[in-house]
Formats: structure tokens, sequence, C-alpha cells
């Protein structure tokens, strides 16, 4: 089968011909692939930046966002059936850890991250287990839904655990309305009772959160301006900011923008935190780090697109062509999510 | 009477005749100063470095951790009477600002500070308010309390608000055993079934660390060798370390001393947070900002300490002295907390 | 002035000439009222109900519901001042009891309830605290807002309470959608992304409820249809029922429209639950009282209101036409809520 | 091997020789049991008193408290290995259902119930499966840990719910201080710092308490009585009142043990809740219903017993004396917990 493979860092991917995936353990599921989400992550794979983390044998095929049918299932499987709808978690994880025993199991100690560390879904199948599919209805086409199983899954992930200071009266601020930006705005409009503010240095991206739910915008000039227009719309800062940026100084911006007792949400990344702690004490005001989302956010996640309370602005290439959506999404050429379909 | 006052940054505070303080609104309380803990918050305002972010007017008493017996009522007062034995809470809030509705009044909006931004307990006699005050059964020695009222509270708060996730099998470890971390270890001890592992640089703190509930201690050394140690006790890092340090690398050095999904509990202040967001989103770790505790916090310590489960380690020094104190404080003399006693 | 005062239970109130309240402590306030809401348990009061858990002594005015202008402050008052748009939370509370300490001030132990156990708002005037009053936009209407006081409040405090746990893909099932419910039903649609089901008597009432955010409507005809059904749109039962009828026979059925780990919130009174605790510890199930809301759940709630997100449906009598709108509720000719306006 | 079975309703069971269990998926595990705890339950199920809500096919093995040695393990499973010693969760559980997914297994939509619905551990062999099995320490004797993995559960379970409430200067009141509630009152004292009053109609049980944590002991005469000295030593009523009797007029006493805003724990069972929705409401209090700790809990339960936090008090019989064992626990003559040993 085709499939979309690293052989070395800092240089493109290639399209290979390669042996279909086979179940190998009674939890395997085998699933024909519908499409695939295209992440600024995956360029960062390729520049090596994931390497040191995730240390995978290269070559390996790309792609953790991914829609599909199953195509095949372990000896074991009971919660999905072949010819079944399913979006997979970007983890396959073990049931069997602490993590997983409570419901965490983004942090699953015995996981696979396919796509990551582990041939992923820029592919026409891809292997993953039982505990990873989400069975869809059958109406779901995978090519739309498929960027939100890690890009979607992050930004709701957040909002989620967010959610639960956020009522009637609280301002949330979403610094960065890109990828993962314009899906937490809609997810905080459809799981909270916030004031929404987005800042974002395209007018375009903001007349678009304007349409997603955000109630106030700000266009992103200098720091002093955009601490000063958030203080002025929030009466003195954000109860939580969702920083989607996470660096060239939106990091070192956040705690400008929420007022004490505050939460900064770090979800993007590339820069470093600099704070000191006597403000950190004396407004007590809290960082805090945001993973990919569980299996239970993701079936939530769904919920709500199936509600149509999440939509996803996408690009849809072949699987053939997927140089030409890498190059474009390095170029800042693609609006919107890039989706590859076998 | 008589009274510590500081009259200018950077030089010894004196001890001044002063007028009484009188009742000058219907919530008012005078109390009759039974004792008063020194801090090193107190050095840290004689040093000018609270003074851009509370900025008192000069000359004013010190002294933020109080104890005494009511002698005056303002006419609205109805939750104390004269000859009452009370700790002040550390502000006077008002009871109607956003903060104080909902039980957040270490966060008023309309507070003093007495001994920050207003006359202090370093004196013969306080001005507070009804909302500050937490009446004592008539036994309770005022000195034996008062440390509590601030540096005691300060720990319980955090204490308290990491509670939540110290179950049976969990890890807390106490960076610093000094004068707050000691409370932070006898609270963590009474509170919650985490099991406790203390880090300081005196092999003497930590024998007393073991004495009031810690169950391993480590002397600190070279990060490397601390972080193996933690690491190694642990089973791979605490859920929560709480920094009663917050300085000379202590903030730099927790990072490595928690789990995935384990929480930095900033407690002592000086050095600067230095965390890159790739590290804090892939472990999902969170910084936690600890201001001093609320009322109702003081109102549990104050059970702890009736039930004999904290206690505090002090040398007491009559109010006259208080010059002798503040030197032994900053000559490192001083073993356990002082206590002025008018 | 003209005030609605019982003078005996089991007969019609009268509307009397009083002396207009005055300020007697610092933190009073008097209010011109604007509106007060006419509410069943005005009846329950009338009939001598709550006589014996609230004893108030005879005659008094009643009105538990009321919203107007500040005329006239006490001496320590600082977060009103004269001429300010007011509603009234439905408790005077003292700020220093345990309760008031944490937020929970409807549970106040120095509180008074006006309209309840003193002097309420069907009159000209009515004296508060400060405590007790939320400031409002100027252009807000007393008339639009008075009702959410207390019925509002209560339906609002419910929902708040168990928001926690609805979240994308969970069901909320409100029983009766009448003058409680139907501010359940908008509150539910504002802070939570449950699917909403109302079951009631009434088709006309279920049309509303339609409009209001329900996803679904049960005419209520037999338990076994109604259960069938419920389970039926929920796949199982509900995470939360809302029974804001609590008597007749509904708190009797709402523990066949939980799922397991499925929450009773009991709002409406009149019956007795009666569940075997071989079904409570087997499904694992809760029954969950509420009270009114506390001050901050007032200030929620009018931030909703002025959202446009909480509308009240209600008929206005003048004060004089008091007894008209008390035979007309308990006729049951009052469509939505009864507003006297002085 | 020797198994203790159930044949029919309202007879003794008998001691057959049976065909040792199977590997019969990849998740299996066979155990070699090392103890088994005998329940009250058990006494229920030989009434047939669960077959209404159970229905296993008769005959069948009881013995759902379990603890032993593994004998074989599937061709899937990862987390034991033949010879570790092993506690079971009662549950054999997926992994893959909504309720697995978010750690509340206990609620497992496709688990069996060794024991209960299916064959126990009341032989030489179990099976059971890889998400059930809680490894131990090479040192713990199953005949010591046995009956934590569902009486030590359940009071574990009710306590862990609880103790986000019950902290300095709150009151736990446990009703029943037989089987469950020994275990209740150590784990109370464990991880929670609240004041344990114990209730109970045994002044030998009421000993037992004191040395085990409780604070108070009340011994249980009349009603009122009761309530009077539960008032007077809670100032007021419990916070939180565990009742691990459910039946007898203890389920309709506890209301009258519980402070406005406290909450029921209903554990025992065999009686029926009956409450007026007006004291439910008026008084905002809540009855929770306790069913069987997660796995997690079990976890953290064997932590505090392997710490010596929590002991059982247990009378050992041989498998071949289990007749004995459950003659003597029905005559009321077994003191403390039995323990059946192969």
């Amino acid at each position: 089968m085709k499939a979309v493979r690293v052989h070395e860092y800092g240089v493109d991917p290639r399209i290979d011909d390669v042996p279909e995936p086979t179940i190998q353990g009674p939890w395997d599921v085998i699933v024909d692939v519908g499409a695939a989400g295209l992440c600024r992550t995956d360029l960062h794979i390729i520049e090596g930046q994931w390497d040191p983390i995730q240390h995978p044998t290269l070559p390996y095929v790309i792609g953790h966002e991914n829609a599909g049918t199953v195509r095949e299932i372990g000896s074991a499987v009971s919660n999905v059936a072949v010819g079944d709808t399913v979006i997979m978690h970007p983890l396959t994880t073990c049931g069997l850890c602490a993590a997983c025993r409570v419901g965490q199991d983004s942090h699953c100690a015995n996981a696979t991250f396919p796509g990551i560390n582990a041939d992923g879904g820029m592919a026409e199948q891809l292997r993953t287990n039982a505990r990873a599919v989400v069975r869809l209805d059958a109406g779901i086409e995978p090519k739309d839904v498929a960027a939100l199983a890690d890009a979607g899954l992050t930004a709701y992930h957040a909002v989620r655990k967010a959610a639960g200071v956020l009522f009637p009266g609280t301002h949330a601020v979403v610094v960065g309305a890109g990828g993962l930006g314009h899906i937490g705005i809609q997810t905080l409009a459809a799981i909270t009772s916030a004031t929404i503010t987005v800042v974002d240095r395209s007018e375009e991206a903001l007349e678009l959160a304007g349409t997603l739910g955000a109630h106030h915008t700000v266009l992103a000039t200098s720091d002093d301006e955009i601490a000063a227009k958030v203080a002025d719309i929030t009466g003195g800062g954000a109860h939580v900011v969702f920083d989607f940026v996470g660096e060239s100084g939106a990091e070192l911006l956040v705690p400008r923008l929420i007022r004490n007792r505050g939460q900064h949400y770090v979800i993007g990344y590339g820069g470093t935190i600099q704070l000191p702690t006597i403000e950190i004490i004396s407004r007590e005001i809290d960082v805090i780090g945001n993973l990919v989302g569980t299996y239970q956010d993701l079936v939530e996640l769904m919920t709500l697109q199936a509600q149509g309370r999440v939509q996803l602005h996408t690009k849809v290439y072949p699987l053939e062509a997927a140089l030409d959506a890498i190059h474009d999404l390095e170029a800042g050429r693609l609006v919107g999510r890039g989706i590859l379909v076998p």
C-alpha cells in the first residue's frame, strides 16, 4: 500500500509502497484510513524536533490524526466490528497501567503513538487497537473529523479542564485563533458560559473567530496595547487564558492578561515561561500544562461535532499529493486544516 | 504605647511611643497584642522589597502574625466579645467584594494588611476588624499560635489546596524544612495520606522533619543527586512538590522532582521560574501559585493546633528586644520562629 | 406606606398602611421596591405551612423576590449608593458565620429572610442589608428580574451544582416546566452542554420548553410510559434529573428516570422520598437537596439575564391588586410569574 | 478441585469436587486461591436475595473476596506473572465501556462478578482477568487481606468519596462498627482529618472503635438519646454520616444526625429511606449511594494495609469447614471476619 514515510530528518518524506499492517495481538484493529490530518507537529517531526522525545525508528509512516473504516479486528475486540466508521484516539493505550485505570489514558505507560513513534495514518491502512477506536455514526465522513483526533482533541482537553471555573461573568481569553485555537473557541462557546475574547495577529482569523463564538476580538499589536485592551474588556484580566501559541513572546505576554487567581493554560509550545516566583505567589496565579486529550475527551468532542457545534475548516488533498500539502503548510499557503485522503 | 516602626528602608526599625489605636468604624476590633511573630518577610519589608507592591506610608508598625485579647469592639461586631482570646487573619477583609463572597477572602479587593500596608502587631495594641478575628479557646497562649497567623497559614493553604490529590500511594515532596516547611510537613501528615519526603540542606532540619511526619529525607547536595534520590523514593517523581524556598536554584530544580501530571506548588519566592513550554505540555505539569490562606484555612489550622497536631518551634523575645530578634534572624542565629511579647 | 401583610393563617392577607422602614444598623439598606414577585411559597405561607419552620411574628409583610432602587444606606455600606438599581438576595446574611465565610451564605446562621420571617417586599419600601444587594445596570427594569431573586435563583442553584457533570453526551431531565422549571431549562442550556429532556403534564408547557432550549419533550402520562420514553431518549436513564415538582408522585417516579450513578436533584417539595437502600447502593444513585442559591449564584444569574440568556414570563399587577394576583395564582389562572409593582 | 457451591436457595451450599477453571480468553488469569473472605452478602445469596438482581445459574461457587497466587495467565496479560501474590478486585471489567474509560470500573457494562454471578473464590482455584488483579508485595499473606477485596473496599470507597469535605473541624459519624464499619473507621482516621464519632449497639464494638481511631463513641440506645448525644459532640450534627447498617431503623435515624448541608452516605442496606422533600430542600441535605470501590480504590486500600494503617480482625477456617463458618456467621458467633483457606 501507499504510505508517507520519513526517512531522514530535515528532508521531505517519501511516498513509498509498503506492506499492509497485520493483526499481531488480540486487541489490534486494522483500519482502512479514510482521512489523515496534517498538523504543524508533522513539520516538527520532519525537522527532527520530536526525535529526542519519542525516538522513532526511521523510516516510518507519519499521520497522527486519523479516521476511517474498520477492516479487521483481533480476537478479543468487542467494541467495534468490521465496517464501522471510527476515529482513532492518537494513542493505543493498555487499560492496565495506573494512568489508564483512572481515565488518564493520554498518560498511559505502555502506549504507542502511531504517526509519532510508530507507523501512522498517512497511508491506506493503519494498525491501532481496541482502546483507541471511537465508533461514529455511519453518516460521518472521515475527512470531516480526522483533524479533531489530535489538534481538536488537544484544544478540547484544555477547555474541558478549565470548564469548571468558566461560569457566567468569567472571562476566557484565547491567544491564537489558528488550527487549535479555532476549535478552542467553538468548544468554549459550546461547553462554558464564559465571555470569550480572542487575540490574534490576523484580522481574517479574528473575523472567523467572531463567527465561531468570540464575543470580543483584539488585534495583536504591541504587548502593552493588547494588555490594555484585554484589561478593559475583562475588567482586570482573564480568569483563564488559553495560549495556543506558546512561543514568539506569547508565553511571556500571557501572565499580563490574567487577573489575580487566574490561570495560564499552555497548549502551544516553542518558547520558555519566565515568571518571577514573587509574581506567582503574590498574585496566586497558575501555569497549567495541557497534553492531548483522553479517550473520553474524544468521545465528548465527537458528540459536539455530531451536534453541529464544532466544525473544521479544511482543505482536502489526495494522499499522493501529501508533499504539496506539507509544502503548502510550511509556506503558510494552507488556510484551514490540510486533510489527506487515500 | 510601644511599637516597632519602620522609618526608612535599609535601616533598623525603631521602638517608638505612639498613640493607641481607636475604633473608627462599626466593624473595628482593638486587640491587646499577646504575641507577634517575626517573619523573614519583615526583613524584606525593612529592605524595602515590599514597597513597590504594597506601598505603605512610613513610618508604620510592622508585625503581621498576631494573636492576643480583644480590648474593644465596634458597634456592629457580634462574633467576638471583649476579653476573648483571638488570632488575627493577616488581612482585614470587606465581606462584600467578589472574592470575599466566594470564600477567597485572601484576595479581598478592599483589605488592609496590618504590618504590611497598615500599622501591625509589634506593639501593645492592634486595630483589626471583625472579619479578621478567629476566637480561640481561653486556654490557648498567644505566643504559641501567633506565628501560625501568616507563615503557618501560608503553608497550610498550599497543603490544603493540594490535599485533594494526595491519597494513599501518592508522594509529596517538601523542599525546605524551615519556618514554613516544618508547618507544611506537619499539616501534610495531618490532612493527607501521601508519603512525605523532605529535602533540605541542613541535617538538623531533616532530623526535625523526621519527628514531624516525614517518611523520607534527602540531604540537599547536587541537583543531580537530589533528583536521583527523589526519583528512587517516589518511583518516578512526586505528585506534588511544595517549594518553600522558591529561590537559589530550588525553583529550577523542582520540575525535575515531579512526575508527569505532577504539580509544582510555589510558596517561597525570590527566584524566577524558567520552564520550556514543550516540557510543560509534553509532561502536562503545572506551576501553582500560593498566597496566604483564607480565614477558613486559619480556622482549620487552629483546629489542628488545638488537637496537638501542629506545633511551632519558637523563641520568645520581649517587645523591647525586637531589634535583637531581627538581628538574630538576619544573622541566622534564630532557631525556630521568633515571637515578640509586649 | 402600603404593604401586603399576613394577619392570620388560612385567611387572605390585607393591604395595610404601615410605617416606612428605617435604618437600624450600619449595614442596613432601604430600597424603594420596584417589583415583588409572587411565588407559590407565598400561598404556602398564607396557609401556615412555613410557620413551624420559620415562625414569623404576625402580622408581617410578605414578598421575598424583590428588586428596586436604593433609597438610603447605613453608615458602613460601601457597595451600593442611593439611586442604584438593585436586586435583593432573599437573605440578609452576616458575613461572619462559618457558612458565610466559605461562600455558602444561603446557610447563614444569622440571616433574616424578608418576606418569610421578617417584613418583605410587597410594599413600597423594604429594609435589607449590604450583603443582600446586587447592583444592576441602570437599564434593567425591576419588574423584569424580581422573580429571579428566589424562584429563578433556586433553579439556577441546582443547575449550577450539577453543571460539573453535565458535559457533551450527558442527559439532563427536567421534571416540571413551570415557574422554576422554565428557568431551569434556560440555565441548563446556557451553562451546560447536556442534552435536555423536559417532562410535563401540559402540552403548552412543553411547547414553551422547546423554545427555551429543550432538545426533547415527554408528555407526562403514566409513569411506565414516561420511564420508557426517557430511557429511550437518554439511552438508559438521565445522568441528572431536576425534580421541580417533588410531590404528587414525581418524587417516586424520578429514581426510575436516572441511570446508575445518576442523581436526583430535589427542588420542588411536598412529597416524601421512599427509596430502598438496596436500590441506592446497587445503583450507586444519589438524592441531592437544593435550597435557594447563594449571593454568587444570583450574581451569575443576573449576568445571564443581562446577556439575554434567561427570560421570565410574567404578568404585572399593581401592588393594590395583590389579592387578585394571589387569587389568580391559587385558581391556576396565572400564566407566567405574577409581579407586583407599587 | 474442592469448591463451595450453592445448588438451591434457602439451603446450605455443598462442598463439591469440580473441574479446575481454564484460560478461555487472552486476558484471563487463573489464581491459586490463598484465602476467601466470608461476607454477610454470602448469607443473602444463599437466601436468594441477590437472585433477581444478578440471576446467576445454579449451581455455582460463591466467594467474592479473594486473594492468592497467579497460576496461569492468558496470552495478552502483561501486568502480572505466574507466582505473583495478588488480590482480586471483585469485578472482571472490560476496559472498553464508558464507565471503565473514566475510572468508574465498578460500573463496568460488561463485567462478571465472580462469587455473585459467576464461579467465585471459595475453591482451590479461581478464574479472573488481568484488569481485576492487584499485585502485592511477596510478603503479604492472602488471609490478611482477602476480606479487604469487597467489604473493606466498599467501606474505603465511601470514605474516599467523602474525603474531599472532611477537613479539620468537620465531624464524621459512623453508624455500625461491624465488619465494614471497623474498616471505615480506620480509613477515616488514615485519609481524613475529621473528628470521628462511632455509634453502635455493642459496647465491645465501641471499645474496639476507640482503638481504631474513633474520637467519640455513642452507645445506641433510643433514637432521641443518640440524636442528642451526636448533636452535642458534633456541635449541631455531622457533616457526613456513614451508615453501615442501612436497616432496622438506622436508615431513618441518620437524617437526624447530620447538620444542614450534611450528607447521608448509604453503605449498609435492607431498609427504605423515607425523607420528606421539604426536609431535603430546606436543610439542603443529600443521600449518597455507595457501591463497591473501583480498582484504584483497591490499590489505595492495599497501600494503607501495607503501611499498617488498616488491619482486619479475622478468624480463619479451612475451606472444608466452610459450612461451620457460614453457620457461625448466621448465629452471630463469628467475631471478626471469617476467612476460608484452601
